[in-house]
């Protein structure tokens, strides 16, 4: 049996930080001692686990104390300020935001593909991948270490769920009048998503790319270790509460054909063949929800392109996007 | 003036054929008798146009007797019989649907790019194209006249006013049960397309890719007079109502810079640029009901592919993905 760790979760009351307990009670992790940890005004809050309640903790650096492995879901600035604190306090701090993932000196990890790379971080700092990014990666390292990637055209359908609590409240409330016929209020969205289609990131005003999209871009070459890896996202918010989609072209630096890939990822770590397109069988959002594995089907030559690939990738955004892979990488670390 | 015609419209009780009459009306098509058809079960009812009602006539060969143009779009085996039909009445037969798209002696005709290749059509028939590719030729034509297209990668975004009448009404009851937490009925869709996303058209089991997708593969070869080009496309139904959405990216011969794509776009016929990603200005379905131009947005230097560009591609599909592209043939034809 696996020594029990004291466990913070920073941004407990958050979309993420709640699906990071659930993951924990539900892989049973060795978690002796939850440290539930928000932002001042969520302090004071009750979150359940284990049975029962918790106190939500306000940020301080006495919270850390003892903390085995910090997982931290609560914004880029938050993540900024407190994970140094919390490893300068001897925790190995997980983090799910993008402030450190570009970083030389912070793994970024996806057990499936680069585990090693996370061992012993010099900064006791691991981040956690962008989400469109991990399940992109987990369905193409198989491929990538046979094959080596050249070249990736990918098309996201975001799920709303990604954005945070507000906004899948925002949704329903769209997603009500929408269905009703009413006019649909933009809310903390701040556009129409439901019967629409947003692409709402922030852009970088340089190369006109959402940040969103320049993640998938620089965190795949960085997870698979190939900084040639040439990708040209498009990144489209669709209204789909969990669960990510992605329209995924490759090329290899070697000629590759679907039979191929699909025996590759026929038995690939955190992968399931969700593809009997004849029969109608694909994967779609609602497949998703709650599952820990990437749903990989459609997977086809490329009848644009002889020796490339096509193939459709669906992921629960909050799970195995966010949640489940952060609770993966203290497991490895740990188990 | 021009002369005034005997118009029939067959299928004129379906959403392109009601699409139809509005286009000719708005256009102030010089309609002097029009011919309402469609099916012997829809005969009988009424449809309004030019400010009075017109009785629909049950499809026979007579119901062509002295008809200038006729726009077909009933579906294939209708077209399949009785476009030859009318065509050997003496009309000008316009077919939206798939049956003759293929066929070398039936031109394929978007009039901003390939006009000329429908003057005189040999057996007196012209093939409307498919929605999804009318909005992305109409967008690269321009493109490939100045630097010859060589690759395109597009993932469509696609509404559900494409799949007909009954379609439309299962997605209304499903956005009622979705956005009132409801379970979602699968109704005349077959499936949840609320809150989900599908990828529902015929496949095609030698190649696993859906019909839809290699219509976009050689009807784009053939609209824009060029057998080398290659697509690698992937067609995927959301729910949105109206407003087909495409994500699409593109190589040619010689490097390209979104810069020039701006430049040769903004004058374009039938293209309206809604470029202005830095300030959040991009095209989106809610914009396009209604609107004749194709919507042309998100125009940037690929990122992963020196030379190329990407862009994002709205139209509505139901007027220039149908309707009004069939009624411009026509005014180009008699004009």
């Amino acid at each position: 049996m696996r020594n029990r760790q004291k466990v913070a979760v920073v941004g407990v009351t958050g979309m993420v930080g709640g699906e990071m307990l659930r993951v924990l009670e539900q892989r049973d992790y060795p978690v002796g001692e939850l440290c539930p940890v928000a932002s001042e005004r969520s302090a004071g809050r009750k979150v359940s686990f284990g049975g029962r309640e918790h106190t939500v903790r306000a940020i301080a650096p006495e919270v850390f104390e003892g903390v085995d492995v910090a997982l931290f879901s609560a914004g880029g600035s938050t993540s900024n300020e407190w994970c140094p604190v919390a490893a300068s306090k001897g925790a190995i701090v997980i983090d799910n935001s993008s402030a450190f993932r570009m970083d030389p000196e912070v793994p970024l990890c996806v057990p499936e593909c680069n585990m090693d790379a996370a061992r012993n971080p010099p900064k006791r700092i691991i981040a956690n991948p962008n989400c469109s990014t991990i399940q992109m990666v987990v369905a193409l390292a198989p491929i990538h270490r046979a094959a080596r990637l050249r070249r990736i055209v990918v098309s996201t359908y975001q799920a709303i769920s990604g954005a945070g609590a507000r906004a899948v409240e925002a949704f329903e409330q769209q997603a009500r009048a929408f269905g009703n016929g009413e006019e649909v209020p933009a809310g903390a969205i701040g556009a129409q998503l439901a019967g629409s289609l947003l692409m709402h990131w922030k852009v970088d005003g340089d190369t006109l790319y959402q940040e969103e999209e320049l993640k998938m871009v620089n965190e795949t070459r960085k997870i698979l270790g190939d900084a040639e890896i040439r990708v040209s996202p498009t990144a489209v918010r669709v209204p789909v509460a969990t669960g990510h989609s992605e329209s995924i072209t490759i090329e290899c630096h070697r000629p590759i054909s679907a039979r191929e890939v699909r025996e590759l990822l026929a038995g690939a770590p955190g992968v399931r063949v969700v593809d009997d397109f004849a029969n109608g069988v694909y994967p779609k959002p609602t497949d998703c929800a709650g599952t820990d594995e990437v749903l990989v089907g459609r997977i086809r030559d490329d009848v644009g392109n002889p020796g490339g690939v096509q193939m459709w990738v669906v992921g629960d955004n909050l799970r195995k996007g966010a949640a489940l892979n952060a609770v993966q990488i203290a497991e490895a670390l740990f188990g």
